[in-house]
Formats: C-alpha cells, sequence, structure tokens
C-alpha cells in the first residue's frame, strides 16, 4: 500500500489529545489516554491505536465512559490491590494498576493489580511494559470487550479473546514482551483487516457449521477460534475468572458487546502482576541470563526459507525504532476516518 | 484395549512407595512422591504416572537426585520465596513451594514461590490444585526436562514444552483446572504412545524438513509444534524465563535431557503463585461466580456432532471418580515394567 500516509508520533498523539479534551475528558487524562494510543500505533499494534479513536468518543458521547471517573483503591493487601475503575477510560485505570503493581512489588516481592469497572485500554503490552523501566517483569490479563469466541465444541459466545502480555527485562537485548490474544487472530485484527478491504486467512474465523469464514466483514456471522483448539479455550477462561470473575468485574455472557452498545456500563476487568527479579537474585545477573536466551534462539539453526528467527516483542521494538525515524503508517481509510472525526469535533486535523 | 488391567490408587501408591523406600528415599519423602504419583494416574495423566517410576529410579540409581535434599528457603519477602531444592524429587520441592504460597498468600493476598535445584515433579495440575482446599487459586509454571521445541522458524531445540496449569476454586461444580503444555502434545504423551506402539495424531510433531513426523518411536529425529505456531513458542519462553531464569535454574541449552541423562544434576526451575480471592471480595460470592460461569459455559449450544462441552479440569474430575471406582487401568505394556521393577528391587510386586 504505497499510498499510506505517514505521521510522527508527537502529531498523532496531539491529535488524539485534542479530540479527547474536545470530548470532555480532564487535560490530563486526555494526554495520558492519547500518549498510550500513539505508543500503541508505534509499535505497530494497529487494531488498539487509532483505529479505536471514533467508538472511545461514540462511547464517551452517548454515556457508555464516565468522563470523570474517580479511580479508587477499594480493597488492599501487602500483595495485592482491587481497583474501582469507576467506569472511566481503560487506560487510566491500566496504567495506575500497573505502576501500584512495581510499587507493592518493591516491598512484596511480587504483587498484583486487578480491576473493576474499567474500559478497554489497548494492547496488553502497553501495561506489561510498564514495569521494564522499574527492571520488573510484568504480566497483563484482561476480558475482552465482547465475546467472539465459543466454548470448544460449542456455539454460544460466551467468551472473548481474552489477552494477556508478558514483559521481561534485559540488559542490552531488546526486551522480551509476549503480548497475545488467546484467539488465532485477535479481533482488532479482523476490523483492520476489514477497514483495509483484505480478506482474512483461513483459520482466523469459521461459521457456526465449523466452515472457514474469510470476509471480516462478514465476522458476525462466526466465530474466532482459539490457539491450540480446546487449549486456548481454557487460556481464554482462565484469564477471564483472573482477570473478570476475581475482581467482580463482567465475565461469560455479562460482557457488553461494545461494537454494538456504546451506552451501558461495562465493567471491563483487567489485572497486572508485577514481579521483582531484584527478589530472586542478583538483577544484573537476571538480565544477562535474559540476554544470552535470547541470543542462543536468535542465533538457532533455521528452517529452510526463513531468514530470521523472532524473538517475542522484537518486531514491535523494530517497527517503534523505524516508526520514530519514518513516521508511523496510517491506511488512506484510517485517515479520512480521523478527518471527519476532527470535523465533527471541530479541532484542528492531524497533519 | 480390553486386557488393561485394573488397579486400585492404595495398591499402586503402595508399590511406588515401597520402590521409592528400597531406593533410598526417606519413608515420608518416599510416600509424598508415590502418593502424588499414584494421584496422576487416578486423574488420567498417564503421561506422568507410574510409567516415570523407572526412570525416577534409574535417576535415583545412577546419582542424578538427591536422595536426601535439605530444601531450604533461599530468599524470602513478603509475598514471594525462592526455594533451593537441593536437587531432590521434584515432588518434595513443589508440594513445599505449593504449601508456602499459600501461606504467605493468606496475609499478602497473593504469593509467588520460585525453586531451582528441582527435579520432574509430574503434571502441573496437582501443585496448582494444592491452592483448592484453601479456597485458593493456583498457577503452576514449569521448565521441562528436556527440550523437544526450537524457536518458531528455527531448527535448534532450545525451548521444552514448558507446560502451566491453574486451578480455580468453585462451590458445587468441579473445579476448573487447566494443565496444558505450550505444545500441541506433551512429550509424556509421546511416550505414552510410543508405549502403546500407536501412532501419533498429525500436527503433534515434525520433522526437521517441517513434514508430519507420525511414528512417536521416531521422535528424537524431529521436534513437537507449538500451539498456536509463534505464540506457543513465545509462551513456552515467557514460562521459560519465570519458571527457569528468574529461579536461577536450568533454561534454554542448559536445560539437560533427562531422557538420555541420568547422572547430572538438572536444575529444573518451578514456579507457583497462589492468589487468595478472600483478599478481593467475598470467596463464597467469587465461588458462586465461578460456578455460573462454568455452567453457563456447559448449556451452550453445541457445534454438530459435538456431545457436550467440557471445561477445564472436567474430564480430570470424572476419571478419578471412575478409576476410584472401578480402578485404575494400565496397560500391560506398562504392568510389566512395573512388575520388572518389583524383581530387581526385590520387593513385593503391584497387585
Amino acid at each position: 500500500m504505497s499510498e499510506q500516509i505517514r505521521v510522527t508520533f508527537e502529531h498523532l498523539r496531539d491529535f488524539m489529545d485534542r479530540a479527547f479534551q474536545k470530548a470532555g475528558l480532564p487535560d490530563a487524562d486526555a494526554t495520558t489516554v492519547a500518549t498510550l494510543m500513539a505508543e500503541a500505533e508505534l509499535q505497530g499494534s494497529d487494531g488498539h491505536g487509532a483505529i479505536r479513536l471514533a467508538p472511545y468518543l461514540r462511547r464517551i458521547r452517548e454515556g457508555g465512559i464516565n468522563r470523570h471517573p474517580h479511580i479508587t483503591i477499594e480493597r488492599e493487601k501487602p500483595a495485592m490491590a482491587l481497583l474501582n475503575g469507576d467506569n472511566g477510560m481503560g487506560h487510566l485505570v491500566m496504567k495506575r494498576a500497573a505502576l501500584l503493581a512495581v510499587e507493592k512489588a518493591r516491598t512484596a516481592g511480587v504483587a498484583w493489580v486487578g480491576a473493576h469497572l474499567s474500559n478497554h485500554a489497548g494492547p496488553a503490552s502497553l501495561y506489561a511494559r510498564m514495569a521494564l523501566p522499574h527492571d520488573m517483569i510484568g504480566l497483563y490479563f484482561a476480558v475482552g470487550n465482547a465475546n467472539h469466541l465459543p466454548a470448544w465444541g460449542g456455539l454460544s459466545m460466551l467468551l472473548s479473546t481474552n489477552p494477556m502480555a508478558c514483559a521481561v527485562p534485559t540488559a542490552r537485548e531488546p526486551a522480551v514482551v509476549l503480548d497475545m490474544a488467546t484467539t488465532v487472530a485477535a479481533y482488532g485484527k479482523v476490523k483492520a483487516k476489514a477497514q483495509r478491504g483484505e480478506m482474512m486467512p483461513e483459520g482466523w474465523m469459521v461459521d457456526r457449521s465449523g466452515k472457514p469464514l474469510l470476509d471480516p466483514k462478514r465476522a458476525d456471522e462466526g466465530f474466532l477460534l482459539p490457539i491450540g483448539g480446546y487449549k486456548g479455550y481454557g487460556l481464554a477462561l482462565i484469564i477471564g475468572l483472573l482477570a473478570g470473575t476475581l475482581n467482580g468485574a463482567a465475565m461469560g455472557k455479562d460482557v457488553i458487546d461494545f461494537n454494538s452498545d456504546f451506552k451501558s456500563v461495562g465493567d471491563t476487568g483487567q489485572a497486572i502482576l508485577a514481579i521483582d527479579p531484584a527478589a530472586f537474585g542478583d538483577i544484573d545477573q537476571f538480565k544477562a541470563a535474559v540476554d544470552a536466551v535470547v541470543r542462543d534462539l536468535r542465533a538457532s539453526e533455521r528452517m529452510p526459507g526463513i531468514e530470521r528467527v523472532w524473538l517475542p516483542g522484537e518486531q514491535s521494538y523494530e517497527k517503534r525504532n523505524a516508526f520514530r525515524r519514518a513516521g508511523i503508517p496510517l491506511p488512506p481509510q484510517l485517515k479520512a476516518s480521523l478527518d471527519q472525526t476532527a470535523a465533527e469535533l471541530d479541532i484542528a486535523p492531524l497533519n
């Protein structure tokens, strides 16, 4: 797609910042959300970046999100906390959760912070990665915001793509950052395919008779496939219980489809676990050991036709560097949608 | 296999207990290991039960396992501990780890206990399940004891099947217990197929050119496939970093193949996380909410040809009940191998 437009991180962030401010979010909150969304774009998480602006704004406008949340610690122990997100933007809730988990892990060694009454917060890796500057490991779990997955063998849509992420600090290598939906494809990727007018590869979705579904515009006629069959179903369920049920948040049939309902409180549940490797031993020795594993894997003998062995998070790392230099690529349809948002809100467009 | 022999849980446990005692383990330790191995059989984890007796005994005999370990807490914080397993049987190390994690979680809310210098400990679910009688959630992660998995796109065997398990307490329903290798099939299942003289289904293993490998006796000519392609590779790596590298245990190229080396110290790493739902809210409300999710999933509309939707852990639960009533089925080859062990050790055979 040679016609792709490129924008700087700063321009994209500032545009979304303007949009959220105009939509009524407090200045600091608008900046926090816009920055995290621009960071999502910067690392190539295009299903969770600017494409989400319009639906977020619609949800704010229609009352599905609280513009002025009072995010509180509802319960607390030395190694855990439960946040009440007061139905604010998920980005605000989970940034707070991640920083609190890091703070608690510093004394407890390990800490888990869950949230209820949160909302969609973008890519899981953003929050797992918040542990890295503190030389900690971050793990993130979330209940997805629409059910696209049945039980293995079932047809009732009772589970979401419930993603997880884990970020592990390194010494000289890019951090190891796994960010994955428990389905073969995340639903955001299906949406991105639809927006680009592309078909999906076989294996992403099936229809209700189990036949491959390839047209992303027909996505609501079928469901996503879990990774490893019943294993991915099990993972989606467990993540849903940990991030949703444990926090008293929505899970299973109580999950509201945020693609069709912009008014109801979604009661999204998420959780973050911070682990301080310094509690287990020397931190530099740990980071050097992770580096060694990374290098061994990268230096693997390769299968025929494979040019390079990638580590989890390495492609995002390279995109971050490349997009910082050359700008973030935006599909023309997305740019048009952002221009429309600018016109509707009467704010300066993205330039 | 109608000729299968059936044995009671007690007879199997007592036989393995006799074997470990005769091999030089202290009485209490022999009983602990034998009980956990018999529990593995009882829940249908046949790749981790009696089939492991002969290789465990060989490792003990050849000096690869310390008969009299002094298992110690090497490092400790309110929500974590690092155990030094002193190269004892993994079952002893991880039972201690699980109980310690539960104890710490009671005050901290959440607790993580890792181990190094441990050994193979049987099915992951055994240890995650140890949280259940305390109304807690258990998560278990382990570095496998042989590398059968390359990086995605690679050929160098640098990763193991690194399994995880999670057990979530319920009120009236069977506990939700997910126990999965990060490969499509666990290596124990490959061994069980070989022992039964059966072929493997396509998708379990490929050879070095990427072609399906179906004969389990040729397993060392290929490698296991990760679930969800690069996602399973990422999961195996992350679990290895959390259960191995974080604890200063073997990971990557340092992992010793316990199928061929019975003398060297394996330095196996494992970890357990206990989460106390009572810290997050009312425990009965939590368990009832998990029950509700379980029932909704079970009552799913089903795909054509599917008779029942299973919950993770439900098949093990049913096997546990059935095998308690009717006995644990043992393939004739396995019974013959146990008889041979009895003869070699000069102990009363399994009856």
